[in-house]
């Protein structure tokens, strides 16, 4: 390990004892690795010299951006290397005229969401933790809260630069809106967990921002009733921004972890619902066609979110559900897709799993996209009732979720703490021919080895 | 060969002799190829039947759809089984609560189209050719008019079901809005031509159908001017569908053939626009907001398209450009990409070599894309001087469209005809990628082998 000083001989940037524990986990911490040099690169060539040492040696490499990842993509179960890309973090170019930026891939969401915005741009992917990096995003393919209209992560990398297990450098895409030149590298990069190539380069696609944004949120007796106004909303063609559905008991959680107060607590569950545009008035035209609906379709109320006071309120207690749950115990995030019309029937059945089997599922998500956020809360769990409950659990809402037709990650990834799941969810031959490729491009298991798959 | 009609006992759904023509080659007619069997699968398992045999007998397979391609890549040039999908043309099912459709890789567009439209709902893709099949817009990523807002194929591809050139069959994605569960094969297929896995059944998301739509037609005084106003319409967020430009001395070719008139004929060029929405005011606004954005950038003019007999006549003439190219000559489309914001320098050396070298080159295409169509005009050339000169006109015009930061092909792929082109433009580390792929899962190369690389 110590030959990687004489690759990086900025002796700040290679660990080789003394390595924080930080570096040998995901966001969650429990899951731990070990490893034998943290190394810090600070350009794409410094990243193809380690590869290319790592490959010589048949030496792991388990790359990391921030270290936001849930589901322990980012820990380093076989030694070796852990590639920390976080110092690689320059916005290179904003190009307005082909609506585009390019940046490094340790650039945090927040700081570049704030710097496109400065410019009139908007960087609409918008997955729930801002601190992440925009290499980690699109190494899960993140979503977010404006998937419905947006889309995700995927749907905004123009082009990237990457290098491979064998320290290759590849160019994919580029600044240009199509391609249909040879298989798409890009597509296959995007969402691979950092198990084919290490990202060092990312052209990302732009939009004028939206100049106005107003917020509704609608009350309805249950969840079912919401989740089926959603769909009338979509085909009413409201092309709202958001749609996030909560369960009035997770309201009263994250309420009372903000000590805020949502409106309407007689409801039985929640659509959070946000519309933005180019002017006040066509927004509002959407908006009002959206009450229309909603309250033709069940609503109880809908109501505006005309001041901003209420507005951040209501969107603070939504964001602090996760950490309102984690203040109380630990919990195993899952974040399970189905089809849009089964996420009534998908949390409904989780509501039964809590009830039979004693442990707390707290749900809300994206209802928009039948993506669903479910936390398993340990309680007062000692560990080995905890890993029978947690499995037991888990194996019966991912059957349902496979029943359903749905998949076993929306936008956390798999990595290595939903393999089991994905494993039997997901089409074995399907698994055998991605496995073919992690093998045609890295034939000696180096980059990121065991995620996903084994 | 006759071993197909034991795995397709149905004689006519196997043609071992009198192969008409129409098979061994693309909609162009001018690259041939041979093969010693045609055959017509009903069902993803005949296809899987069929690939397993000719996998255990390492025969080359061309799957092809409607045969509208463009660049050859349902040319069998190197015999064995032509695999034709047309007879797998059912829609399975249409699905409202999800926006999605289900269909065989046979079905047109045309057809699908219609079908959603009926339903109140929209499948956007919209490339020129509306007698292509599904399958095939998928396996060329095709594009098309409405990309500005609606984006491409890839963009409504939800789920596929794909047998492998080992004749297994994977399934892919679903009905599922998002998806980051392992190495996207759906992504990785999309655009590969039909090298990686014949497509046999395909889930489609769709949007409602947009209420009201309006045009316009913006002169310029030169194409430059109109690129740059196309710029700033974007960036007033006022969303077109489609922004298509072309060139006034295109235009009259195609008002000769069509023997119609453009409004405005004293204009350099054009700008053609449309916007689409869920009601007239919010379409109206945004078209007004173009308007003055437009009119305060060079635009001579901005004629609304009120009148139907109006917009029909324009998109008409837009429409049959290509026709009206070929009624005189055979001509080599040409679909190069770049940037948005070089697409008037791009048409200007494609004026300037057409100039130099008395090779006629006729421009148009989607200008809120940077996606070029250039028809590169034979004329009365003799086979072996139409050679020379085409390849020395392609090679300037693909070098600029590197040098610009463009690829190849944006939306008609690779296939023979754009390979010397691909291969030096395209990173030789990427290509290799590619290769090393088309080898992990066709070890064999048995399927559609030679199309975008060798």
């Amino acid at each position: 390990m110590h030959e990687l000083q004489t690759i990086i001989t900025d002796p700040g940037r290679v660990l080789v004892s003394d390595i924080p524990g930080a570096y040998v986990t995901d966001n969650l911490g429990r899951l731990k690795g070990q490893c034998d040099a943290v190394v810090f690169p600070v350009s794409t060539e410094e990243v193809s010299a380690v590869m290319k040492w790592a490959y010589a040696h048949s030496v792991p490499v388990t790359p990391r951006g921030a270290g936001t990842n849930l589901v322990g993509s980012t820990v380093p179960d076989r030694g070796g290397i852990v590639l920390d890309l976080s110092r690689m973090d320059r916005i290179l170019e904003l190009d307005p005229d082909t609506l585009t930026v390019t940046v490094e891939p340790g650039v945090l969401l927040s700081r570049l969401q704030a710097h496109v915005e400065e410019q009139g741009l908007f960087y609409p992917p918008d997955p729930g933790e801002k601190e992440s990096s925009i290499g980690g995003n699109i190494s899960t393919n993140a979503g977010g809260m404006r998937a419905v209209k947006y889309g995700v992560t995927r749907d905004y990398v123009r082009g990237l630069t990457a290098v491979l297990p064998n320290g290759e450098v590849i160019t994919t895409g580029g600044k240009v809106v199509k391609d249909s030149s040879g298989l798409s590298l890009k597509h296959l990069l995007i969402g691979s967990e950092g198990t084919l190539g290490i990202i060092t380069q990312c052209v990302l696609k732009l939009v004028p921002k939206p100049a106005y944004v107003l917020g509704a949120l609608v009350p309805f007796a249950s969840l079912k009733t919401g989740i089926d106004a959603v769909i009338r909303l979509i085909h009413e063609n409201t092309g709202p921004t958001a749609m996030e559905f909560m369960e009035r008991k997770v309201v009263e959680l994250g309420e009372r972890y903000m000590n805020l107060r949502f409106p309407f607590p007689e409801a039985g569950a929640y659509i959070l619902l946000s519309f933005d545009g180019a002017g006040e008035g066509e927004v509002r035209t959407r908006a009002e066609r959206a009450r229309q609906a909603a309250l033709e379709n069940g609503a109880l109320d809908f109501l505006l979110l005309e001041e901003k006071q209420v507005q951040d309120e209501v969107w603070r207690v939504r964001g602090a559900l996760v950490k309102a749950v984690e203040a109380v115990s630990e919990q195993e995030p899952v974040d399970i897709v189905v089809p849009i019309n089964r996420t009534a029937e998908f949390i409904a059945y989780a509501n039964q799993v809590e009830q039979e089997s004693g442990v707390q599922l707290i749900s809300f998500g994206h209802a928009g996209d039948g993506n669903v956020h479910l936390c398993v809360v340990r309680g007062g769990r000692e560990t080995e009732v905890w890993k029978r409950d947690l499995h037991a659990v888990m194996t019966r809402i991912y059957g349902k979720s496979r029943e359903l037709g749905g998949l076993t990650s929306g936008e956390h990834g798999i990595g290595l703490s939903k393999k089991p799941y994905f494993r039997k969810a997901a089409d074995p031959a399907a698994v055998l021919a991605m496995k073919q490729i992690k093998l045609a491009l890295d034939n000696r298991n180096i980059l990121n080895p065991g995620k996903i798959f084994d």
